[in-house]
C-alpha cells in the first residue's frame, strides 16, 4: 500500500481519471491532511513547512507543474531526505506558443490587425518597422531543455540558425550548445532571445539592463519562463525607447490571487504600462495551457506514482539546489 | 543592346540599384512609353494591348509580382509569340508570415492581448476555445510550391504532419503530395488548409462553402495567395457560425486604389464585417513583404535581364494558360 495525499485543488473529473490510471496498490487522498497524517508521497506545489513535517513516513513531494516555486525549493533543501519531483507535461504547447508569440512580434500581427479592423491598410504607426524577416538570422535560446529544444525544431523549420545556452552543455546536441558564461558574447549577434530557462536563485534578473543593451536594435525578447528572470523597469525601458524591435511576454511581475482572478478584477502583471506599447505581445501566463493540459498533468502524475508503486526509478525528479 | 523598359514606378533609388546589377549591354528606359517604342523586354505587371502592341520587337513581358493577375494572363493568352515571367522574390517572407498568421490564428493571441492589455487574465469571450494545440496535427498546404514547401517545413518543425497539393504531384517530394482531385477527400482530416496556390480561373472559388463544410470544427484556415481562392460569403459564414475554429486572411475582396491607400481613407476588405470577428486574424496583404522586399525584387529582375542580355535561359518563365 503506497499512501497519496494530494494537497492541489483538480477538478473531481480529474480526481476520478487519476484514481483510473493508479496502480491498485495506491490509496489517494485529497484535499485538507488526512488523520492520520500517514501520507508517503505529498503532491503539492506549494507546501508549508508544516505540510511537510505532518507526515513521518513522507519521502517524495511531487510539485503538480512544470516549474517549481522558488520558495517551495527553498523550503526542501532543509528536507534533503524528500524527494522532488515536477510534471515537465507542458513542454509542448509551451513550445508551440513561444513560437506563436515571438512570430506575433517579429511579424507586427497585432497592430497591422487593429489597424485593419478600422479599414486602415497602412501601419498604425509609421515610425514603427513593420516586421522582420528571420530566415538565415539566428535564434538564441535560453535554457536548452524540454521546451528549448522543441523552439529549437520550428526556429530551424523557419530557416534559422539556432545557438543554446544551458548549465551543462552536451557537445551532442543537434544545434551548438554553449554554456551560461558565454551568453555576453551571444547576445549581440541574436536576433531572437527566447527564454525558456528555469526560474532559480541564479537565473533571477539573468536579463537585465546591460544584457538587453547587448542585443541588436532589431532583436525580439520572448519569456515563457518566469517574470523575475527578466529585469522589469530594464524591459519596459528597452521597449518604450525601442532599443530592442520588440518582445513577447508571457510570464510576468504581478499575479491576481486566484479569487480575484476568478472574479474577473482586473489586476495589471506589471508596475509598468506595457499595455501602451505597440511593440509588445501581452500574453496572461497561458503558454503551458492546452485543452489537454489537466489531461496530461494527470497522466503525467500517475507516472510518477505507479513507478512509485512498483518500486520503480520515479521520473522527474529535480534537485531543489539547482532548481531544476 | 538589349532594350528593356520598365513600366512600374519602382524609387528612383531602386531604379540606381537595378541599373548598377545589370550587364552593360542592356538600355533600360523607365516611364511612359519611349519614343519610338522598339523596347524588347516590357517590365510591367498590368499592361495594356495598346502596351503590347506598341514595340514590334516586345518579344517579353515580366510582371514585377510574384502573383500575376488573372487579366494580365488573359490578354497574354492572347500573345503567344511574348514570352511571360514573374519575379517569385518573396517567398521567403510570405511563408514566414503565412507561419506567423497561422499561429496567432491558432492560439488566438490577439484577442487574448487584447482582453489583457485592459488587465483582464483571463479570456475575451469565453465561448471561444482559447487554443488549439498543433503538434502531431496535420497541415494540408493547398499550393506546394516555392511558398508552399517553405511553409510545409515549418509545419514539420512544430512537429506537424504536412500534405501538399499541386496539379502534377511529384513522388520525389518530402511530404505526401497529391493532385488537386484530392482536396475532398483530405479537407475532413487537415488541422490546417493553408492556401498558397496562384489564382487562375481554376482555383478562383476553389474553396467555398462545400469545402468550408468538409473542414472539421477545430480547423484554421490560412489564406496567404489571394482573396478570389476563398468564397467571401461562405468564409464569413463559416467563422461567423464558428463552424471551423478559425481563419487568417491576408488576401482580400475589396482593395484600396493606390490613390486612397496613400490618403489613408477608410476601406473595408470585404463587402463582410470581419473585423466584429475574434476568430480571424486581419492582415492587409502585407504577407509577401519585408524590410529587403524592393532589394529582393530588384536582384529578381535583374536576373532575368542579365540572362537575357547574355542569351542564357531566362528563369522564372510562367504559361498564361496554367497561370505560373
Amino acid at each position: 500500500m503506497l499512501k497519496v495525499h494530494l494537497q492541489f485543488d483538480p477538478e473531481p473529473e480529474q480526481v476520478s481519471r487519476l484514481a483510473a490510471l493508479l496502480d491498485p496498490s495506491i490509496r489517494l487522498t485529497v484535499g485538507e491532511h488526512p488523520h492520520p497524517a500517514d501520507f508517503e508521497i505529498l503532491v503539492h506545489g506549494l507546501p508549508t513547512r508544516e505540510d511537510l513535517l505532518a507526515s513521518p513516513h513522507l519521502h517524495t513531494v511531487i510539485v503538480p507543474w512544470a516549474g517549481p516555486p522558488l520558495e517551495t525549493l527553498d523550503l526542501l533543501k532543509e528536507f534533503p531526505q524528500i524527494a522532488v519531483h515536477n510534471l515537465p507535461y507542458n513542454s509542448g504547447p509551451t513550445a508551440e506558443m513561444a513560437i506563436a508569440l515571438l512570430l506575433a512580434a517579429a511579424k507586427m500581427i497585432i497592430p497591422y490587425d487593429q489597424n485593419f479592423r478600422r479599414h486602415q491598410w497602412g501601419p498604425a504607426d509609421a515610425s514603427l518597422q513593420s516586421c522582420l524577416l528571420l530566415e538565415g538570422k539566428t535564434a538564441l535560446i535560453l535554457g536548452y531543455g524540454r521546451v528549448g529544444r522543441r523552439v529549437a525544431n520550428a526556429c530551424r523549420g523557419l530557416g534559422m540558425k539556432v545557438w543554446g545556452i544551458r548549465r551543462r552543455p552536451d557537445p551532442q546536441e543537434q544545434d551548438e550548445v554553449y554554456g551560461i558564461d558565454s551568453l555576453h558574447d551571444l547576445l549581440p549577434r541574436a536576433a531572437l532571445l527566447i527564454i525558456c530557462i528555469p526560474h532559480t536563485h541564479e537565473t533571477t534578473g539573468l536579463i537585465g539592463e546591460r544584457e538587453l543593451a547587448l542585443l541588436p536594435k532589431e532583436a525580439v525578447l520572448v519569456n515563457v519562463a518566469r517574470g523575475d528572470i527578466v529585469v522589469e523597469a530594464a524591459l519596459y525601458e528597452s521597449l518604450r525607447e525601442r532599443r530592442i524591435f520588440a518582445a513577447a511576454i508571457d510570464v510576468w511581475y504581478r499575479y491576481p490571487d486566484r479569487l480575484l482572478r476568478g472574479k474577473g478584477e482586473p489586476v495589471p502583471p506589471s508596475n509598468f504600462p506595457f499595455q501602451e506599447l505597440e511593440n509588445v505581445v501581452m500574453s496572461p501566463h497561458r503558454a503551458g495551457w492546452s485543452p489537454e493540459t489537466e489531461e496530461l498533468r494527470i497522466l503525467y502524475l500517475s507516472r510518477v506514482l505507479n513507478a512509485a508503486a512498483k518500486n520503480l526509478p520515479m521520473p522527474y525528479r529535480i534537485d531543489p539546489n539547482r532548481g531544476y
